[in-house]
């Protein structure tokens, strides 16, 4: 689902039991290299509010942040938000399954309306 | 083992079949939104130079970066040159072994030394 959205990104969420987002640049690139360096400092501005509002509203353990792509060379930023008690930890969300847990955390969908109200003047 | 090193960061060598890098700040911070904005964006400099250097000597498929450091939250970031050869290809590296591979890679030694050449200017 697409959360937000201006003329150089977008945000996705990532179905998942943990707090976890995707950050893509509207122009497609392989590496994070290739882009130019405004839009590479603007795009590390913007997992930078993003996380930010992660630990300020879901209070994680640990945020992870990842930035893989290898299906599908077009460069995008992971987001999770990780607990102690949620199923993969302490791996990454691609390691090991460690057990099957039960997370309760705060709603998703205000997260996702408080992130776009922040995220109100960034745009380019 | 330990590549280079200056005021702010160092960077290690990870052991693996793949060229694989750590860059580790100094000081030790829990989240990346931790650290000072100007070390912050230093720190995504460091990452940008050490990317395209793998690049251009390694020529790899893909690059993939992370930041996890869940056993011990002391932030990091991975930067690692995958192949679609590579064991683990397109997982991440923390995902599930797809083969046995034999990789024939460039020295790495010589990276290393080329890689303290262009990050002589760094120091901050």
């Amino acid at each position: 689902m697409k959360i937000y959205e201006d003329t150089d990104f977008f945000i996705e969420t990532e179905e998942s039991e943990i707090p976890w987002l995707k950050i893509f640049t509207q122009i497609e690139y392989k590496e994070l290299s290739d882009l130019p360096r405004e839009k590479r400092l603007r795009l590390f501005e913007l997992y930078d509010i993003v996380e930010v509002e992660m630990i300020n509203y879901f209070s994680p353990d640990k945020i992870n942040m990842a930035s893989f792509a290898n299906m599908l060379p077009r460069v995008h930023i992971h987001v999770m938000a990780r607990y102690k008690n949620d199923s993969y930890f302490p791996n990454p969300m691609w390691g090991e399954k460690q057990r099957e847990a039960k997370l309760d955390l705060a709603s998703f969908e205000l997260f996702y309306e408080r992130l776009q109200k922040r995220l109100e003047g960034f745009t380019s």
